[in-house]
């Protein structure tokens, strides 16, 4: 391959932003005030972002909806994670490697547990050997956590997917959503994150721009869907109980994040990230309990069914 | 090396259950009430093992010392921790490995901020190919997390473990010591978990009775000093704003345990694990607050200045 195309890095940057900015006013609306938006520059000059955050809202407890990009040497422990995942790295070379990357990435912890939890995170990324681009691919992917289950929001938040994935071909949707399940399996207690949505990886089999264009229909996929399930459950009034099962559920999230999740991961092998963009994705309040168990014939048993055997949500 | 001397297999569980009984004793004084004990055995024979455990207690919120034994096949997961560490495993052969383990482990989170959480685990273990001892060794260690900063306790803490250390070796503790301060680093945060205490792991350089008596005496430093420390601190008056700060030192607790403890990773990628045992460490609720800052001049400053500086605590 040959040296990094920078006009299409540009147009992916401007994409990314214009997604970025989409979601998060999807978002504000909902919420019924603005983000704050948080803009940093790595102190090496390697790579910059911006956070929209909420903390403390009206319906969000926290969240974030961030743009990162970054050009940075590469790492061993990056360099390893990729190699188990196939990639070709000439590890006695590692020092003449370098990895672009830019990406939006959201995580939503709504308050009301009602009210389920969201993230979705698309990005671009180039493996540079020296000038030369020797690798590239698309990642990401969005799914819903939610704490009770309302079978028509998990129905809405699938077919937007759907619709999004057909665009670049009608195999899509069943594969990532599949990839979704697999990936997004917290192994050692054998349940789900949550209810799933699409998961991909290491996607080069299109065009680019073709590419471009399909992280942008998921963009809309998610304001077309989430802000809506937000609207039909906020205003739930919900129990200590309820509050106390969504505090457990919490906790699974922060082991998947900490444990399995590439992206954090990757966060933390990063010297010098920006820890905060890094852990956004953290719930406010987690909670763990010893042989925490759920009632049998509950509402929170039947999420946990949903958990366990992962449903298909669409024709 | 020969197969595996039976013998001492024995001595080194009936020592290491003797530990957990003291300890367990010893903290029950504090608490003014018995802990549950759970046992149990792996659904295939491979393991057994007993949780003493505590929640919702007077003193303690949440708390377990766990006596744990094990002899499994070696899987991949584990075998490349290893390898990383130095000891030869022949991965074209993993079939023909497994692995023994004897251990204690324990950790205690008081409800109370200014009682310091504490944390200690000793085990045993041997790597067997086909039926020859290739290797053993000892490893283990002790540390204690503070969420305010009393120097007598950090003293008093520091100097039991140091005579235990001493009973093998003048130069034991301050190497232990430093590798303890190394090892609870943080480093995506760039602060320790706590104030420190003693590590090592590896350790086969001694005599192994030598090694399970150097164990006894660090379970007796324990019962010497963590249980002293709880009552002087105890029925200190502690504010919602103490609390919330003990959560967000939660926090940091979850993200060490996930990302970086052996121990905790060990038990996650052992397939069948008892996950109860192995998540047993996570405190009861932990917080994420985006950016959350100390108070220059404050006790949670005074506090992190130790974190991103260990102190020597003995002369």
């Amino acid at each position: 391959m040959s040296g990094p195309d920078t006009s299409f890095r540009a147009q992916a940057i401007a994409k990314i932003q214009t997604m970025q900015e989409a979601i998060t006013r999807s978002l504000e609306q909902v919420e019924g005030a603005e983000f704050r938006r948080d803009q940093w520059t790595r102190e090496d000059g390697k790579g910059h972002g911006q956070s929209n955050i909420i903390q403390r809202g009206n319906v969000f407890e926290k969240g974030g909806v961030n743009f990162t990009t970054l050009e940075l040497p590469l790492n061993r422990g990056i360099a390893e994670a990729m190699s188990v995942r196939g990639k070709a790295i000439d590890m006695q070379e590692l020092g003449q490697y370098s990895i672009f990357a830019a990406g939006v990435s959201l995580v939503i912890h709504p308050f009301n547990p009602h009210v389920p939890t969201v993230h979705g995170n698309y990005r671009f990324m180039e493996v540079m050997k020296g000038q030369e681009v020797v690798d590239w691919w698309f990642a990401g992917g969005s799914d819903l956590t939610p704490y009770y289950l309302y079978e028509e929001d998990c129905v809405l938040f699938h077919t937007q997917l759907k619709s999004a994935c057909d665009s670049l071909g009608a195999d899509v949707y069943p594969k990532y959503k599949k990839w979704c399940d697999e990936y997004f399996f917290i192994k050692h207690r054998g349940i789900s994150r949550g209810i799933g949505g699409i998961f991909f990886d290491d996607v080069n089999t299109y065009e680019r721009p073709q590419l471009l264009a399909f992280i942008g229909n998921c963009a809309q996929a998610f304001v077309d869907s989430y802000p809506a399930i937000v609207s039909r459950r906020k205003d739930i009034v919900s129990t200590e109980a309820e509050r106390y099962w969504q505090e457990i559920r919490h906790g699974h999230y922060v082991e998947f994040n900490m444990v399995y999740d590439r992206g954090t991961k990757f966060g933390l092998q990063t010297p010098d990230a920006n820890i905060e963009a890094v852990l956004m994705p953290m719930p406010t309040t987690a909670r763990w309990e010893y042989k925490h168990q759920v009632e049998p014939g509950s509402r929170e048993a039947a999420l946990v069914a949903v958990l366990t055997h992962p449903r298909e949500w669409t024709n």
